[in-house]
Formats: C-alpha cells, sequence, structure tokens
C-alpha cells in the first residue's frame, strides 16, 4: 500500500550536559522515517540560542554529517520527520518552526492536524498577523506566543494554547531553556518518553526511536499532558488530562506505527497478528499458504496463517533498491515493466491456492497488480484479505487519505473490488474488528476514515 | 551480513525495432541492484553507434528520466551494476567497456573476476597495449580484439578469447550488429536469457530481471556457452561446452541472489528453505520461537521453523530508510546509537529461548550486536544459526569476502566464536549441506570460500 | 576591493497581459548581480496568487530554466538578490518575503536598512508578533498588515507605514492585484521605473537591469514617492515627499552601482571619471602611465589619465574565472600562490613610475598585495590614488562595511598606510571632493561612512 | 566574441621535496582556465604512484578543497584544462590521459592536435589496440609506449614518438620518476618553463600560470625541444629542434593567451595594442572615441586610441555574474532579453561617432547585437574594425573554428558584412599585418585559418 500518509514524526532530547545532540536526533528521526519522508528538520539549543537545519529530503540526505557537526552542541535538541504536500512554498513547511517572540526564540514540532485553525488563522489575521507558510504550526506558534504575553512561564503559555486550539497534536518544543512536550486531550497521535542511562530525557513519537538512541521507555505522555524539562528536572502539568475519552488514531496500529514499537502499551506487531486472528475468523479461506505483502502486511499474514493453521510463506519479494520505477516513453515497453517493485517467488506460488495479505486497499491498482503478479506465478487462487475496514471518509486529523474521488471502496461494493482486482474471494477487517486490536476499550480509538464518527468536528 | 560483496549483475537487451530500451535496461539494473550498488552504466546501441553512460551511484541515480532519454533509440542495450572499490580511478572502472576497435565499437559487461588476469595483461603490456583501468574486462576487451584480427566475425573472436582467459565470467556484449552473451566453462555465475512477447531477447544475471522487464524465462546459458542474436535470428556456439565439470558458486544461493531468482532450475529461496532444514537437523535447538535476521535470513529461519516444528516469529524490523548510521563524536553518544538499523519487537522476544538464523558470520561484529539486542528485548536464550559454513579462505572469482585477517573463523573455533558473540549456542552450515543446497549433484559448486577447493588456480 | 558588501538589488514587472515573467525577472536581477550575489528570489503573481522561489546562490545558480518555467505565467512579477551574512538561518532571510495577512497575500523585496527596526520589533513583539527572519524586511510586512486593518487599500497602508519606518528602503511589492514600488523620504537607496514598448512597467534598483529586459528609462522615483500600478493604470503618492534634504548613498556612484547606470541624472562611469580628475587635481603625481584596478578603478584611473595627461594603461589583468583561490597546506606553497586573482602585464609596467587608481582601502591587505605585484613586474615607482575617501565609520542603511576594527584609516595616518601598503605616496579623494561626484548639491548625499554625518539616528 | 575555442592549457611541476602539489596545479590551471573551461584533471606523483582526477567543469569546480587533499603529497604534478565536445563519452575525454604500460604509469596532458592521428589510429587498430575516448591523446600514449619497448628509457621513447606523430602538440607527462614537457617540431602551440625559489620546475602553456604559482619565468620551451626533470636534474633532447621553420599559432595572440602573458619574448598585450596601431594605420575613422568590446577588444582598442590620437573611452560594461541568458517563452519576451551580458554607458556614447574595436567576426551575430547596442545608446557612427583577419578556413592544430558553413566571410564581402551587422565602415587587420604582431619573422607563424597556408598537411 503506496497510497496513504502520515503527516508527521517528532522527536526531542534533553541533555543534563551540551552535548553533540544533532547526531542523536537525526538517529531518532531515521527511526522515525516511516511517518514522514518527504523534509526533515533538527534545532539545537545551545545557551538559550537556537540553530537550526531543515530541507526537503530523508534525514540521512538533509544531513550530511559536516551539517550535523556544524548545529554543535546544545542541551536541547528538538526534530521533526514531515510528509509535505508538493509546491513552491513547500519547503518553508518544514519543521521545526523556528520563531523569535518577546521571551527570546521557540522551535516547535508537530505531528497532527488542528481542526478549527482556519478560525484561529482568520482571527490572528484580523489582529495583523501574517503567516509565511500555511502550516498549523504556525498558528500554534502564535497561539502560544500570545498566551505568553498574560502567563508567568511558556508551559502555562502552553497550557493556555491548549484550552484554544483543537483537533489532532503531538507537540515537542524547545524554550530558550526547557525541553516540553504535549499530547491533544485525546491523544489521537502518539508520543513516548524515556530516559537513558546518562540522564537524558528523551521524546519521540514512537518507542523505536527511543531504542535506536539507547533509551529506556518510561511511559505514554498522557493525552491532555504536558511534559517539562529543564535545570530543576521533569514535571507534568495534567490540567487538559482526563476530560475527554481517549482516540487514538487506530491506524497507527495498522499501518503508520513501526511494529517493533509500543503504544500505550500494545506492540504494534501484536496488534497487526491479531487482525490476522481476526480476519481469519471472519473471513476464513480454503487454501494451501498464506503470503504477506511486505513489508506492511507480514504481520497479519502470519496472524492469519497461526490461527487459520494454513502453513505462513513467503512468497513475495521487495526490492529494496527501488528508487523510482523506470517508465520507458513507448506504451509497449511500459506494459511490460510493471513488476518492478516486487517480485514473486515462483515455487512457492506455483499450483497453490493463496491467501494474500496487505494492509488496506485505497485505490485498487496496486492491488490488482500484485494479484496479477500473483497469478501469473502459477497461483491457482487468490483469497485477498485486509488487514484494515474499508475507507470511506477522509482524515481531518493528520492523515493523507486520497481524496475521497479516488477511493475505491466510496464506489464500490466489496465484490465489485473483489472483481476489479481479480481476486477469488476478499475480506475486509470490521470496523468493531479494528477497534478491538489492541485489546483495549473499543472506544478508546478514533476509526473516523471507517466508519464516519469523527471524535472533534471540523471548523472552517 | 553486510561484509561481503558480489561483484557485478549484467543485463542485454536486443529488440526487433529500436526503441528506448534504456529505460528497460534502467528497470534490468535496478532488479539486480543487489547485486552491486555503487557504479551503474547503459550503452544503447543505435544503428551501429553505441552511446554510453556510467557513473558511481544506484542505478536510480546515476540514471534520472532526462539521462535515460537522452540515450536514445536502438535496437541493443547493456548495462552494468557494480560494486567498485574506493579510490581514484574507481570511476573509470565503472562498466559497460565501450571500445573501438578496428571493426567498430565494443560494449562489454563483466560478471566474475579472472584467474589469469595478471600473465595475460603482462603479455599485453610486453606488445604495448596500455591499460586504463584496473579491471580484467579491459584485458578481456583487448584479447577478444587481437582475436578479432584473426577471425571472420566478433562471435568467432569471442569463442577464441575465451579459450585463453579462465576464472568466472558471465559476459554480455554488444558488437555494432551483434548482441552476445557467453558464460566461462564452469559456468561459475549465472546468467540466464528470456524473450518477450514483442520478440525481443533477454539477458540477465538473474531471472528477477526478466520478471522486472516482462520477459519470459527460456533457459539458463549453458556453461561455456556463446548465446548470439542479431538480425539473422539467435544461435548457439558450444565449443566449451561440457568440457568441464560445472562449479556454480554456492554463494549464488546462499546470498547473493534474489530469492525469487531460478538459478540451474533451482528457485534461491527453496534452496534457502532447504538450508534451514538441514540446520534444524544438524544443529536443532530447544526452543521457543524461531527468527530470522532480515531480510537474508528469513528463508532459512522459515525453513528452520518448518523442519522443527518451532513457530516462525517476525523479531527483528529493519528500517528501510537507513542511508547511513549516524555517529556521534562524544564516545558515550555513540554507544547510544547502536541500533539504528534494526529494532526487536519485545512482545515477540521477551521471556523466550531464540533461535535466531542469519546467512553468514563474516568478522562477527554484527552478530554480535544482535545477539546483544535480542537478550535486551528480553530473550533468556539465543541459539545462532548460521546458513552457510565458515568462511576460512579467500574467492579468486569475484567475491568480495573480506580479508583473511579479518575472518572471524580463521582465528577461533565455534565455541570461541559463540562466545564471542554472546550466543547460548552456535551451528553452522556442513559444506556438505551446502553443497546440497539445490538439490543436484553436489560436485556441481564451488565452495572454495568455505573448503578451499579451487577449480581454477589463481595465476600471478 | 572585496571587503565591501551592498546588502540588495531589487526589481519589479507590472504587464497588462499574462506572461512568463520570471525569465524576465531573472533577466533583471543578474543584471543587478553585482549588488548582492548570495541569495536570489522571484515571486510571480498570477491572477491573485502568488507563487515564489528563493535560495542561496547567483541568479543563475538559483534559476535553472525548469524552475522558471515552473513559475509560470503571471501578470506581476518582483525580485530580489542579496548579500546574506552566513549561519543557520540565512536561507530563510532570502527575499522575496511573502506573507499572508487578512486580504490576501503580500510579497515584499528590500533594498536598504531600518534604522528603528529594534524599537519596532519589541513593540510587535508585545502584540505577541512572531518573527521567523532576523530581517527588517519581516518588520515591514507587519506594519504594512497591520496599518491595512485600518486603511482601505494596500497603498494607503503602506504609506502610512511609511510613518513610522525610518532609515535606508526601497521597496518594490505586489499585492494581490497591485505593483508598488517606493523609497523611503530621503531616498538613499537608488530605484527607477521604466516602460516596454509592450506597455509593461518595470522598477529596479538600476537602469541597467531597466537595459538588460529591454525597457526604456522612464524617472528615478522620487524619495518618498509611492508608485502604483494595477488594471487602473498608474499613479504616484507623494505623501511623503520633499519633507526633507535627499540623501542618497554617495558609495553608490564610488562602488555600488554598475558603471552603465544613471542615478538622480548622472551615470555612474561619468561620476567615476570625475573622481579621477579630482585625484588628479588634489594628488598630483610625476608618472608615466595611469592603471586602474579592474573591474571597479578603470574609470577613476582614465579620469585621472585625462585630466593629468599621463597616459592610461592596461596593466592589471583580472582572471575572470577565479572562484575560490587554492591554498596550498605548506606554509611555503601558500606564499607562492598569492597572484591567483590578478596578473601584471610587465611590458606595460617594466620601469616605469606607475599611478595605480583603486577604489577604497578597506583593511590594506588588497592593497600591500596589489602594490607588490606591480613591483615585481618592474614598476620603479607606485603612486597609489583612492577614488574614495577613507572608511572611518559603520554604516546604518545597509553597506556591508568591515567593522571599524579592521578599517585600517581608523588605526592608521595616511602615511602610516601608505608604508603598509608599499607604495611610495597615496592619495585619498576628500570627502567635499566626494560629495561632489554627481555634480550636484553636496548636500544631498549621505558620507556617513566618511564623515560621520548620520541623517537618520540608528535607534537601538 | 565567443565563438572560437582553444582546446587545451597544460600545466606541470617537479618539486625536489615531496608536496601537497595539486593546490599548486590548481592555481596554475587556473590561470589557463581561458584556453579551456569544460573539463580538467591533476595527476600526482608520489613514489611512483600516480593518483588523479579529472571531470567536467571549472577548475574550481572539480577540486574542491577535499578534493585535492585527497590526491595527497608528491613530488610531480601534471594537469589539464580543456574544452571538450558535447556527446555521451566526453567526461572520458578529459585529461591527464593516465595509463599503465610495461614500464610502469604515464600521465600526459596534451595542447594541440595531431594531423596523422587518423592514419596512426587505424594501424594500431591493425595491431590489436583498442580506444576507450576519441582523443589524440590516446593515440599518444599508444605511440610512446610502444616506442618505450624499444627504447632505453621514457624520454627516448617521446624522442622516437616525435618522429611520428604530426601536427601540433605541446606535451607535458610524467612517469614513475621523471617529468617531462616537449614541443611539436613546429612550436605551434606555447609552452614555457619557470622555477620557483625552492627548486620546484614548472612547466605551463603561459608565463600567466608561472606567475599565479609564484615562478620565475626562464625561457619558452623550444620547438621540436624535450625538457626532462627528475632527481638527476635538468636536461633537454634537441633532436627535433631547427628542423623546421617555427610556425606559432598567430591566434595565440590575438585572442587565445591572456593579455599578460609573454609567448617567444612578447607580451601578448604589445601585440595586441600593435594590432590597433596598424588598425588605425590601415582603417582610419573620422570619430569622437575609440571603445574596445570587453574584455578581449581593449587592447587592440587602446592601441587604436593612441595611434590615432581619438581618445580610449569604456563604453560597454560587461556583465561579469553572467552565467547563461535567460530566455522568455514568448517571442515578444525574448526580443527585449538581448540585452544581457553587456551595457552601454550612455553618457560616452551619445552623439558620437565611435570606432568599435573587437578582435574577430565568427558568424556577425554578436557583432550585430553590439552594434544595435551602442546606436541605441545614442551612438551616430560605428566604425567596427576588427584585430583579426577574416576567418577563411578550418584549423587543423586544435583551434575549435565554427564549421566553414558559419563563417561569414566565407559567403560575403566586407562591405557586405558591414551592411549585415549595421556599422558606418568596418575594417579587419591585413593578414601581413596580423603576422607581424610580434615584430618578428612573419613567416615564422601559422595563419591558415585566414590564409589556407598550412604548414603541415591534415592525412585522413
Amino acid at each position: 500500500m503506496d497510497e496513504l500518509r502520515e503527516e508527521c514524526g517528532v522527536f526531542g532530547i534533553w541533555s543534563p550536559e551540551k552535548k553533540h545532540l544533532a547526531h542523536v536526533c537525526a538517529a531518532g528521526l531515521t527511526a522515525l522515517q516511516h511517518r514522514g519522508q518527504e523534509a526533515a528538520g533538527i534545532a539545537i539549543n545551545e545557551d538559550r540560542n537556537i540553530r537550526y537545519h531543515k530541507g526537503p529530503g530523508l534525514v540521512s540526505e538533509v544531513f550530511p554529517a559536516p551539517v550535523l557537526n556544524e548545529l554543535g552542541e546544545g542541551q536541547i535538541g528538538v526534530g521533526h520527520v514531515r510528509y509535505a504536500t508538493t509546491g513552491g512554498g513547500s519547503a518553508l513547511n518544514a519543521q521545526p518552526m523556528v520563531v523569535r517572540h518577546v521571551k527570546g526564540q521557540l522551535a516547535l514540532c508537530h505531528n497532527g492536524n488542528l481542526t478549527n485553525s482556519t478560525p484561529l488563522r482568520r482571527e490572528l489575521e484580523l489582529k495583523g498577523c501574517i503567516f509565511q507558510t500555511t502550516s498549523d504550526t504556525e498558528v500554534i506558534s502564535y497561539i502560544i506566543t500570545q498566551k505568553r504575553l498574560q502567563t508567568p512561564s511558556i508551559e502555562k503559555a502552553l497550557e493556555a494554547a491548549m484550552g484554544e486550539i483543537k483537533g489532532a497534536y503531538s507537540l515537542v518544543l524547545t524554550s530558550p531553556t526547557k525541553l516540553m512536550a504535549c499530547r491533544d486531550p485525546l491523544g489521537m497521535r502518539p508520543l513516548v518518553y524515556g530516559t537513558t542511562s546518562d540522564g537524558s530525557v528523551v521524546f519521540a513519537s514512537e518507542t523505536c526511536a527511543l531504542d535506536a538512541v539507547g533509551a529506556s521507555f518510561v511511559r505514554d505522555v498522557k493525552p491532555g499532558e504536558i511534559v517539562v524539562i529543564d535545570a530543576d528536572g521533569i514535571r507534568s502539568i495534567e490540567t487538559h488530562c482526563g476530560k475527554a475519552q481517549p482516540k487514538l488514531c487506530v491506524f497507527e496500529y495498522i499501518y503508520f506505527s513501526r511494529p517493533d514499537s509500543v503504544i500505550e502499551g500494545v506492540c504494534v506487531h501484536d496488534a497487526r497478528v491479531r487482525a490476522g486472528h481476526f480476519l481469519a475468523e471472519s473471513h476464513p479461506a480454503n487454501a494451501d499458504i498464506v503470503i504477506g505483502v511486505p513489508d506492511s502486511g507480514l504481520d497479519a499474514a502470519l496472524g492469519f496463517a497461526e490461527k487459520s493453521g494454513i502453513p505462513y510463506g513467503i512468497g513475495l519479494i521487495k526490492n529494496k533498491y527501488i528508487g523510482r520505477t523506470f517508465i520507458a516513453p513507448e506504451q509497449s515497453l511500459r506494459e511490460s515493466l510493471v513488476q518492478q517493485k516486487m517480485g514473486a517467488v515462483p515455487s512457492v506460488l506455483k499450483g497453490k491456492s493463496v491467501v494474500l495479505v496487505d494492509d488496506s486497499i485505497v485505490r485498487g491498482t496496486t492491488s490488482a497488480r500484485i494479484v496479477a503478479m500473483i497469478r501469473k506465478a502459477g497461483a491457482k487462487e487468490v483469497h485477498m484479505r485486509i488487514s484494515s475496514p474499508t475507507f470511506l471518509n477522509p482524515c481531518y486529523y493528520g492523515t493523507d487519505v486520497d481524496s475521497t474521488e479516488n477511493l475505491i471502496a466510496v464506489h464500490h461494493s466489496i465484490d465489485e473490488i473483489c472483481k476489479m482486482i481479480g481476486a477469488d474471494s476478499l475480506g475486509f477487517l470490521s470496523v468493531e474488528d479494528a477497534r478491538r486490536l489492541a485489546g483495549s476499550n473499543p472506544d478508546n480509538f478514533c476509526a473516523a476514515c471507517f466508519d464516519g464518527k469523527y471524535p472533534v468536528a471540523k471548523e472552517d
């Protein structure tokens, strides 16, 4: 599946002593690279002075060693990876957003989408504010800055700002002297923190980034919580906690997060295996082998195999060097070049009835191509199983679901989709099962893209 | 395993009509990219005139669309991917090597290493030949060119040249009017050919490249065979065939080739699964789960699980965006940044006795790091199983095995290695089992890097 | 002389029909490239929608043809070249600054420096404004935007803003429907406008940019004037005109502007020739030949030769391909590599008493090197004449004079400087003569860097 | 004039001790950059081991500091700048050409063109030689290498090779232990040598490169001479000297060489001034001012002014930042963007009768554009004077004169050309005067491009 995109990953570190934290941020962001591949940025706070660098590309491209070294030592570092839409000003939308205000500098990293950024923006413009980007993060910067004028500290300003902004946000910020992290009251996007043996505190979108920098997981930041760390130690502000039912994005388990990450106590891999279990029960198949579409369908395929008793196989090989696919000018050549991203293992598929597990169907074109490849390799039946429900609605909280007109499930029944992708049978995870993936309260999740139940309304 | 390197992948296509074959070559080479990532090149033959482009980097980097378009239409295309050693002249060692001689141009792509290039080179130098590269391919170009002066055709010249050059070589060449491919008499490196529905003929190091360009597999080029295709059709020259026992490099099955490729009738994936079977029999373990090191240990892990009855699990997640690892200036930070390439899935490993399957151990440092990561994730025992024998000898045929001084098995017993990598037990595939991976005659393989039995002597 | 830097050049064009104005802007900015080489930017206004691109480097580097094409058609284009100080955020200081406010978008290009930006910035911060750059232009954007809330049109807002901002500014702006240009009430930086045969209106820092885009010069924008052009035609707002004595930066004639530009009715070349005349009168020399340091000393050298009757010669050849000078690691080699930027013509200098004319001395090191080169080529005497007075004071209006500690004339008498640079005699233009370069009222110029008479006070 | 191109500049240095000579080579080559801007290369010989780097672009682009540092220390360095024709293999034609032969390595740098490379190439091919480039230098490499087999030393081999190769060549070479330089028996291309205070010996195409690296000029290498320097000192081989009348390319004085260079005892600037004198005598004009087209017309303009008594003026300003000209998609805009490369100084030209001096007319389009610009600036008459004769013939010795079909003088009379470029009068230097530019024997020069008298026949 390659049509869905998460908007961001955030990272932050506070060290008791000055160090070359840019290298640590780069390692942490690379572990979060699956959450956004189009821009990256790091800001280093050295003695109240914030230096930063950001640009389009992968972390490894934006941050060659000399750039990291030039960012120098500091006590606080924050970083961001982003999927940026194309167009003129996109590079300027890269984060961290670093601003100067009356109390000094502020660097913000944001994962999520506000639902009331349009009215907030309008209100700010009417006060004479100017906007240099089209990102929500600039709105948040203004709100915090204006609250700071009426509050005694930056964390109080953040607390007050959280009373105004609505929607999904996991933020990591550095003020001149403090590293802060907060999560929206519904906890729609994940955010964790950990510590290292030398006393550093680390915030990250996922635990895999803690692992990558050698930090030990402490706990998830709570929905609505602000965590602050400075020379006086670490402390929590819970004013906005516990006032609403949590609504973690269920797609974090299904697709966004890395399988080795643990969110709210549940390992992503386990949730995906459980999706396979559910599918094996709800949509069983009489087949010889279970194959996952690499990489995101593998865990659910293993779960399907476990529960169904059908052997698990490795039947598709992803080309890990695909930078782009090559498209010949001639139509005849183009048609022959369809199989560049993946190859089918003929010995595994030949003459078999195959259960093929993938994580989602958006437009259906990719699925059709893979089913055709499996058949060409000799499979006699292909039973497609999808470890998510059908996409029917737009997301207002930061997931770049394709536009509704492109969503195949909006326009076609499951039977029709089955025919369109050329499968012998097709089964999707039910929304109820999706809500049960983590094994906790099914109401604790947002599944609006599947069921249209939006926990926060979009304001225009 | 990241210390072993294959030197090359080769690709060639002949089309009955002029087309933009550079795009096809690029797609084919990308499917062979795992065989060499440091340089790439494509030559297009249009009406006896050969245009080419080559340079350092991945196929997708060396060949942006405008470069492919500029190569233009042609009836023949050849291409190459290479692992080039660092240093001044490395870019010049990129292939295809394109030369002009008395009969026109010649573009050569070579996978393998000659064993008598030193004496051949010396002999040529004594005739006044100059060398602009350090590659064997330049030697081959001279030999063919000089034979061409005494023979009526380029294929006869190639046939004569094959009488002089020794060692491992799979070649794809284009003369002004012909596409040719040949394989050394021992067939040490793989080479296959296929055809497309529009009548094109394709040569490639592996079948996965045929799949990528929509070609159907016809057969392996035979050891010692020359296949020629031009306006008069396709024909085979078998003068050098059948005079020696085949000696395919066994490491093609263990590591080099892509699992979905089929070599000499045997799917690489199947050979690796069989390695797992052998290991389960020769080095059984009392364990809860079998884990493969991604990507090259996964097939053997599945085989071990199948044969042993121990469940197969997904316990290690590779970061697919790792361009390089980030190394902080401070020692304390460096130590914390060890886990960037891979993450362990805690829920799968915690409290488990784990069989960990990888394809090889060269220096042992990577294995030690992975074992430590598995333990940190909570595994109580780690039983390491390696789907190849111990490396003890250098390869003269084109595999860049690490220098002998770095090979851990040269200096240490298996028990010592087991302790050094921190495993509870350690088992390697036996050389006998390695020779049985393909299920065919065990004598048909070269396993010199394991057993020191060199089928062709190195001449200095 | 390479230690002085002007901060900017500005350009704007309004066309009665939509066209690919980015190409025109690029040509105009290249003609202004001498005013700033470190960043360039262009914004195109198409039907109220402003697209832009900016980045570090020369115009030709920042704007390859595909980038220009992608900016597309529009009715208004504005552009900027800049000398940006090094450091983290420098790329963000590139212009045009493009902001969104309550009435739509605004793109600003600014040449000059405000003297009250610090208090204005503080005031804005106290209202909750955030700053993403360190440039004055962001302050101007805010002031205009906030005035816009209380005024019926953007030009009225600009008029009101001009009542608050102080210092040097030549601005070119585009609102959704209008192209505007204005000059500070003292006219410290130049700004002209012209028209083309197809009815376009062009603004530029210098007339050489009008020539480069085929526009005919109409007149200078007056000190304090706002010129507005939109669908209703061109009109002038003169509220801020005539309230203060003009104070054009005299260094525009001496160094900044291109010799073929005409500022306030006087050709820059003529002003420099006149500087040579003044020098020949005030600091005559008994010599055989007059040589100018290329390129900026040539005009004054010609003037000196004309007035003195000593023949003009071409004695120094500038290497036009110098990208950077090469510095060997060894001290002994370094000393030998001093003569890379320029070569002396031995036949012209050998045995001659030479008058050497340059435009300024900042640190003195460059002059010492050139005098030594002239002597090495065989000159028997070197009489240095400088077509500007001694630098003694910092500039607050946008000229990046070296820091006072580096200014040789602050610390040394003219006799001492003469010895330090190794000349036989040394003469500077007097401040009085500098004020007479244009042949107009000597009080109409700012010469603060020479005489310390600041027309507008710097506010901190 | 921008349609003529010299093919190369060569440089070499031998140092008594190992040093970072790459930096010195880069400085020397930058001084020769006017002789070729499309490729550059440097080879460093350290203890018989030659490292090298070459690539497309200016010296400053091909050799960033890290690349120079990586070339390391050595006792010998050679370098080359080149104008390379476009097309697939052009980068491979960059020099130095570094080859390995039976006696070790050889690095060659070549300025000039052989006239018998075609037959020599054919002969070599018939011996089985392969060619990887299309350059003459590869032919020379082979000839020297093959001679080396029959001679006791590399200098004897070079001496023997000079008996076979014909045409124009100034070569700088390094063998494992020796730096050598030689010039063809007619001395068609310049080559000088000098020494430094630390005992180094330097060879270069022009003296300006000696100046740039702090070397003192010793003398021109003689036509036909080989100069060898190694641990045993410097020595000369004069076997091929004095057997033919020298035939230095007269265009070295007119256009190729830098004005501050001295060739065969005559300063290039002086020769150009003399061209101006000759033009003032042969084609006088009744005018108010003499203007040179920068940069290559300035010296002759000064000469014209001196001899005619008409004042010299600076009337054209070259934009030194022109990387490329910008071309708008619309025809109407394109016409307006003609004046990007140069600006006219209106105060100098207005109402004047102008003598305009340029160094050559090839196609005539550039001249027409400049004449039009001068008229637009207000000149009432334009009398064009060209400091070279009319181009009528191709050059076989390394000057890339435009193809005959494009040479305006081949197809049109001088009167016609005068009308075509829009001048009031037009005068070219006579061939006789061109031969007298250096003040020495008129027969000592090749002027074949003007008079068709080829000193060496081209062999096909």
